[in-house]
């Protein structure tokens, strides 16, 4: 077995002794599935924007998960609010850019946040992680549409230039701290019949992130753990939405063993 | 077989060639549901709402979505600014008038939205169409409560009168464009005991007027496709909530076969 | 069979016989959930929180159900200007403190509304109640962590406090007005794996306040309701998602002989 799938498949099981809070700002979308998600794996979720209580909240937590799916912005500013206590203390920051790309205000806000906050993962699908970097992808509103060639070298060269880590999902998710760069080939077809499956994974990178100083590694992790319970799924789907049942559920029964031998995370040189 | 079902179903094939985005502008009730439904038929959804990318968003689109389920203030100003670029691009307007009649303030929003925008098509229930069109209808909270005498002529009417296409959804669901009047008679018992199976009729709607010109074909294809992909859900519902997971595969595993032999829809001379 | 179970099977057929509406203004992640719950009790949900609309629609409803969980100042004012009609009409206000004790916001957030409206319930788990009634109690996020001894005498003594009844969740639910105090034992582990398990619960509250005057009995008959739903719906969970599909049904299949066999209330003297 390989050894980056027994340090992976540890990081679940922390989570699930750690318990970490997770403060998510997050899009009206994906909250009850976001939540639920985060809790399945053993990590207790909060979710909570007002500019009152962000910094507060965002205290008490391991990981701060931002996705700007519905942006607004009193909602950029608690993004910002609790950001910053996130930073002063020391607490990773996962920013999902949905629809960078889409609306110049999109990609006005990503840009605002990378920008005034020191990220620990600015995540996205290849089409957000293109636009953002410069590099071209198209978006059309949340959907990444056309291709990129290259997605590892995008990745790894955004990785540097903002000194973040940076992960791009899709059929195959590339990962890069400007260093390693990871590939994870879990995942599942379903995935992209549902509304939010990129907004989960981000939940799953939270809990990750929250027990593990290594952001590549914490990524890898916890993308393989989400596309290998998407495979494991598979079997009880009679359509997306029973597939979206089976996926919670097989997030909720996922164990350390399971992901030891399931895990397909690769490094590319 | 029907000529009008061969039209109808060539319409789901269409969206699942062309996925139009649709944006929409809905309540917070519904917007994981209504989301998934129009990526499940083939189309590409996006929720937005802030001001500042309204107008952009909506520019991309092949329909505008309006749903005043959870409505206030700020909403109402995005929808009347995505609904304006819409109508200077020709771009379908969708409004669901959910809870007209049960305050003056929804009301109110309704006729403010349906003067200041041209909008193609507005949706309701009984109750809620019998409220705006002054014939009547009684609404509590966001259902129709009472009995309406002859539907098929007030949508008639209402829709002469604004000049849009109106449908009324039921048991027997009525549409008309001021000249045909079609009913729907696809549909299951199931629809009343989930919330916002009236607003995912919306959506269905959206996703079928971004590929068809005619409107009131446009709404009796998409009322077919939602009520009998209800019919094949009941197999599977042992209540409410396995019922809706059902519903939302059935309408991903709709085909243009399946469809054009089951839709119900005939002409009201 | 014990005469409370009688009298509180009675009220799920009293809901479905009135049909009570029941006006929310609730958190962002339950919504979907706590309308559906309404739903297939057979009571009529609507969620709406704009100023101009909260006194109308308040105005028609049975039971005001109010849910800090996603707060913010404008929602605060909504439930304030909802409440205060509530009051002047004798509906029942039934107020859950998600996340009390959490943050100072929550906590003051909970105290302004306990001091300008005449709450009829005051809910929350044994954290939450501890935070409020100043017995001690930890928050973290919404989960309530530690252990508190005695709670029903917090709950009693926090009852007579503050002149309602007052309703502690756990896996043995504690209720009191200040007279009676109630302990209902039904439930399942499952229900601590989803999101907003409480909430629900509130809402099904909600639903048994708007036909029962007698506060102590409807929150018993409401919680060993929600509780045998959630019991029966053990046997059809894989996991937490097919588990809130499998209660979700159960609420609905469930009928008043059904309650009156399985519903586990006792006196605590």
């Amino acid at each position: 077995m390989e050894k980056i799938n027994i340090q992976v498949s540890k990081l679940l099981s922390e989570i699930k002794k750690q318990k970490p809070l997770i403060h998510h700002i997050t899009n009206f979308v994906v909250m009850n599935d976001t939540a639920n998600i985060t809790l399945h794996l053993g990590a207790l979720p909060v979710m909570a924007h007002a500019h009152e209580e962000a910094k507060e909240m965002t205290g008490h937590a391991g990981a701060l998960v931002l996705n700007i799916g519905t942006l607004a912005e009193y909602w950029i500013e608690s993004m910002l609010k609790a950001g910053k206590t996130a930073n002063e203390k020391g607490i990773p920051i996962i920013f999902d850019a949905v629809g960078a790309g889409a609306t110049a205000y999109r990609t006005n806000a990503c840009e605002r946040l990378i920008d005034e906050l020191n990220i620990a993962i600015i995540k996205g699908n290849a089409g957000e992680i293109g636009a953002l970097s410069g590099a071209g992808g198209k978006v059309r509103g949340v959907e990444s549409v056309g291709k990129i060639d290259d997605l590892a070298s995008i990745v790894r060269n955004y990785a540097i230039k903002t000194g973040t880590a940076v992960v791009a999902t899709g059929k195959r998710d590339i990962i890069s701290d400007g260093k390693t760069v990871y590939a994870v080939d879990n995942g599942n077809a379903w995935l992209s019949a549902i509304t939010g499956s990129g907004c989960m994974a981000t939940a799953v990178i939270g809990a990750f992130c929250a027990v593990e100083h290594d952001r590549a590694l914490a990524c890898a992790g916890a993308l393989a753990c989400f596309g290998l319970s998407a495979e494991l799924a598979e079997k009880d789907a009679k359509g997306p939405a029973s597939f979206k049942v089976a996926l919670l559920d097989a997030v909720y029964n996922m164990d350390q063993k399971t992901l030891a031998s399931g895990a397909k995370i690769s490094e590319i040189k």
